[in-house]
This record gives C-alpha cells, structure tokens and sequence, in this order.
C-alpha cells in the first residue's frame, strides 16, 4: 500500500435532471480511494461522524481501502447538498454543513506515513499542508483545489503549491487562480506557481496534462447515459494516481496511460450515484475499457 | 485536381472581444479551399459580385485553387456580420446579406464533374442537391449545414443526408437535428438518417468522429491566442477533405489522420481573421504542426 489519500467522506443529497437521491455515499476521499482501489491498496485518511455506521467503512475495506486513518468523531458526517441543471454543467450547491469536518485534525497513520504516492483531495489548504507535513519523503504529492480556497485561503493554497508536484484543476478553478481565460495559458502560469505539472478537468471534454516539456491531451471516454457527475474528478485522480502507484514509476509514458486510466475511472463514476458503479466494478472492466478508450483516441 | 467544394465567397464583419474588421475575406467554400490548397488542388463553385475584385481570386489561384466555377454576378458579394462574446463560445449574427448568393445556381464546370471527392459547404440544402446532381460518381461526399437549415429546410436536409456519405454538424446542430441532448447519441441517430459517418465539432474542446464500426475522438489543436474563430469549422473540413484526396482512400485510418489534418487547418484559421493566416501558411508548417498534434495526443 503504497498511495495515500486525504480528503472527505460524506453523504450527499443530489438532484439531476432525472433523478433525485438523499444520503448518498460520497466525499472526496470517498472516490478517490474507490478509483484507486482497482490498483492496488490505499490508505485513507479523513473523518466521518458516528452516524456513518461500519457497513460503509466494511465496504470500503472491500474495495481495498485501509481505513485505519479513518477517524470517527463525536458528531455528524459532512454533508453536502447539491443539483445539476438541464445542461449538466451547471452544479449548485443548494448546502454545505462541514460537521466533523469543521474541527478536522488529519492523523496520518504511523505505517503510512512512508508512501511514495499521496493526493491531498480538496479540502482547506492548512489541512492539505498538516496532512502533507506528516509524510516522510513521498516521491509524488498531487493536490486538487476548489475555488473556495482560492477565494478565501489564497495564501495557504500558494503556500502548498510549492511543496506539490501536481495540481488538478477544472476549467473555472484555473481561470480564477490564474486569471487567465485561455485554458492553455492558464495551466502554464500553474505551472510558474510551483507544480511541475497541471492537469485540467474538462468533465465531458476530457482533460490535459502539462508539464514543463510535456503537453498530453485527451478526449472524455463517451459515456451515453450520464447518471450523477458527482465526484468525477476525484474518480479521475483515484484512477490516474492509483495507476501510478500500481506501475511504481513517474516516467511522461506513465504519466499519459494515467491519464487515460484516470478517464476510465471517472466515466464508471458518472454512471451511477456516488460511487455505487465504481462499487459494482472489477479490475478487468477497467482494462476493457481502457483498451477501449485507446482505440477512440489513437490514430 | 480531384477535389470539389461549393459554398460561399464573402465578406465579413466581425467583431471579437479584443479587435473589429471590416471587409474580411469570408465565406464557407473560402475557408474550405484555402485549407484544403495546402494538399493539393481544389475545385471552387461559388458565385460573388461585381464588388469582389480580382485581386482576391487572384491569391485563391496562388494557393492552388481553381475558380473556374467562380461565377460573377451583377450586384454585392454575400456579406455576413456578426460578434463573439468574451468567452468566444456564443457568436451573434448582426447582419446577414445574401446579395448575389440569393440567386446562386450552382454550374459546376464540365471539367469538375468527375472529382472523386466533394465538399457541399453550407448552403440551403436545395442548393447543395443541384450541385451534387452535377457531380457524376463521387466516391465521398461530404456535407456541412447549419440551424437554420434544420429549421426551415428540413425535408431538403433529409432528402440530402441519404445521399451524402458524411455530415459535419457543431454540438448545437447535432442536438437541434436529432432532439439528442448526448452528442454521442445525436451523432449515432445522425447516422440512422443516412450518412456513413458523421464529425461532430465542438471548437476549442476539439472533434470525433462517428460511423458505424468507428469511433475517433481527438482533442483541438492548442492555440494560446485566439484572433477570430470564423471559419474554423469550414477550415477543419479543408484539411480533413483535403488530406483525404491527396491519399486517394477513404480507409478507416485515413480518415483518423484526416481528422488531424483538419485540427491542423482549423487551428491556422482562428490565428488570424478571416484566411490571413492560412494564406501565409505552407504545406511544410501544416506537417510541423501535424507532428506536434500527434505527440499531444500519442499514448
């Protein structure tokens, strides 16, 4: 087990233009370490309230999650409410409630405090640093952001920006970070900021990665029938760290089959709530449809 | 010269959110051809007014276009004036005059009857139907169109789409012809209208292409400053028409190198207004780029 993630776990109330479901199985932690799980272990670390219940934390286990940092905290599990318009790019958030989160002290357990490979998922920059500041010398640290920090903890976020090698962005997030419109612009000046590589989420335009003398971009795998968008991104980070980790090696090729597996894990995700179809996958759903993307995308 | 386009020859106003011109040289089948010079000779039909000049058709003959089939008629070049809002996405049309083209009859000459390869740029159905009546055995046929054709030439459009073997649509087109939000379905239930294949073209998050066995899918073209998007769509079928008659084949993988030929013509077009940038292009900086597309998108 050598790939850490820390981030959230939470239930989450969704509206789609189809469809309605309450106390869904999320967070960001949640997927990503769902996605990550097709490759091989990973610890995780974060919070969840007494409400939780053990059968989540069983299934995780399932999956090949350690929950050993997993904290179970006096109160309620976050929760975040939410809808997505006709369109299904625009998200509001119609609630937020931190909970357990708000007074979140992320622990990193003693045998994972030497993983090579880690994701700080969205959360306060503070918590990202603390929780990066216990990790004795990973060889990869990606980070994702959200504009909430960049609106409110801008200090913090630069802060860490030097002490990541990878940023994950969606379109909006660079734009504000940057103030950059051109997409391509914007994820060169992430780069002035400290990373050594950005990737931009693109959600159904696929995403791309730069870095100094790298430029890698793909389409998203074409999903019919999008159920719940919801954590994608995190889907996405799970599948291309996950992938990474599994392969032991940062090389530009590895870098790029990430990428691709990173879009394979994101397009389970959006085809069913929560995590409820990354659940229902196998390892070797993810191979076939990773020979499948690559089919679509190579000349 | 075994490649055939018909369409428009213009004048444009346009405006972006950073610069305004007057007078540019436009129009569908302009774009198109001068795209598709870079591969070879191409077979202009189209009509203008006493206004165009002869210096224009004289750089269209530079860049290996014949324009025998260019007709003058008394009176004033089609002119199209319109504006791109400052996310470049949404373009308004301010002004549309049809002059001359309102009553275009196409006359292809005798000598451009037996092209293997044609390029019905938009234009009201009926218009490209006479056309393709002209052609004796095209072994492709290729067909842009637009809203306004769904709208109020519809059956046109159907009769049209069972004889075409491609149809390029925008992501906008594609859900207005087929009622299918999901481009991925649109672009299936394209092809249950008649076409072999259809592109779907989607601007600054790039094109795929679907038939029935075949599915590609390929980023655009990184351009970092933008000028003036008008006539990437035409400029995209160009080089992807283009490269296609310089090869002689219409085999799967041709048309997947075909599609970043067109992602290379499309992206010279929007770095500068109207074809400015295509006309000081050569065949040698269109391989350049060819070569750094494929390693962005290479595995």
């Amino acid at each position: 087990m050598n790939l850490l993630v820390i981030g959230t776990l939470a239930f989450d109330n969704i509206e789609t233009p189809y469809d309605k479901r309450e106390n869904v199985l999320g967070g960001s932690a949640t997927h990503f370490a769902h996605a990550a799980g097709f490759f091989g272990g990973v610890r995780l670390v974060g919070v969840v309230g007494t409400d939780f219940g053990d059968e989540h934390l069983e299934k995780f286990r399932a999956m090949g999650i350690d929950c050993a940092g997993v904290e179970v905290a006096e109160g309620k599990t976050f929760r975040w409410s939410g809808r997505y318009e006709a369109d299904w790019n625009t998200r509001v958030t119609l609630d937020t409630q931190l909970n357990v989160f708000a007074d979140f002290d992320p622990r990193v357990p003693a045998e994972a405090r030497d993983v090579d490979y880690v994701f700080l998922a969205n959360a306060e920059p503070k918590i990202q640093m603390k929780a990066l500041d216990q990790c004795k010398s990973p060889k990869l640290v990606v980070a994702d952001t959200m504009n909430l920090w960049i609106d409110i903890a801008k200090e913090d976020l630069l802060a860490l920006l030097k002490r990541i090698h990878g940023l994950v962005l969606n379109d909006e997030e660079a734009r504000m970070l940057t103030g950059e419109a051109n997409l391509i612009t914007a994820a060169r000046k992430v780069l002035d900021l400290g990373p050594d590589f950005v990737i931009l989420k693109k959600g159904e335009h696929g995403a791309f990665l730069v870095g100094k003398d790298m430029h890698f971009s793909l389409p998203a795998y074409p999903v019919e029938s999008v159920v719940d968008p919801t954590g994608a991104g995190d889907s996405f980070a799970g599948g291309f760290m996950g992938y990474i980790a599994s392969v032991q090696n940062i090389q530009p090729q590895t870098l790029r089959r990430a990428m691709l597996y990173g879009t394979v894990t994101a397009s389970y995700c959006v085809q069913g709530f929560g995590v409820e179809e990354l659940q229902k996958r196998q390892r070797t759903d993810v191979e076939t449809r990773f020979n499948d993307l690559l089919s679509i995308v190579t000349l």
